[in-house]
């Protein structure tokens, strides 16, 4: 058994932070650089002003996202991903290529294979 | 902006099934091959087996794991990663390495770079 029990609890926190609904999808949108909430917003249909800012407080305090306060008039505000947040770049191609070969969304999930 | 809208359901699929609690952790386990009902709990400490049972009828529905019944005496039920199971193990990896790198689990949780 190659199963290394001492990385349980680190791969479940990872499963915690990016499982939350929306936050896969706020991270992949983040990756194409610094954005304004409303630019984020725009890109994630049906996602509420209150959930995005929710998702990005926790976003912050997990160290994923950093947000830069420009002192112009009017204060303009950006989000961006920290190191740590654009590492995620590798699971979330990873995601999308698993969901875009075998999530169908229109008909019920069956296995492909097997 | 290269973020494809049209993908956003399946990728949010994707991660509904995927951040469930426990559900990654089972999965990387049966990534080793077919195994019995108590050797997946043997090797995630912590996981109720009403909780495995669960996850395992979940990851069944949802065509990512198989279960094999095999008429012996005693019976003997083995469960399995279908090809869309097995095909997570891209998905494993990768949450596994960013983990290994950013996760810190005995002090608070802060960006290593930027």
């Amino acid at each position: 058994m190659t199963h290394r029990i001492d990385m349980c609890p680190r791969f479940e926190s990872a499963f915690e932070i990016l499982g939350k609904r929306w936050t896969g999808l706020i991270i992949r949108v983040m990756l194409s650089g610094p954005q304004r909430f409303k630019d984020i917003a725009k890109n994630i249909p049906h996602l509420s002003d209150r959930v995005l800012t929710g998702r990005l407080k926790e976003l912050e305090a997990d160290g994923i996202v950093i947000r830069h306060v420009y002192p112009e008039t009017p204060v303009r505000i950006e989000y961006e991903l920290t190191e740590k947040g654009r590492d995620l770049k590798h699971v979330m191609d990873a995601v999308q290529a698993w969901a875009s070969d075998w999530i169908e969304m229109d008909e019920p999930e069956e296995p492909k294979g097997k």
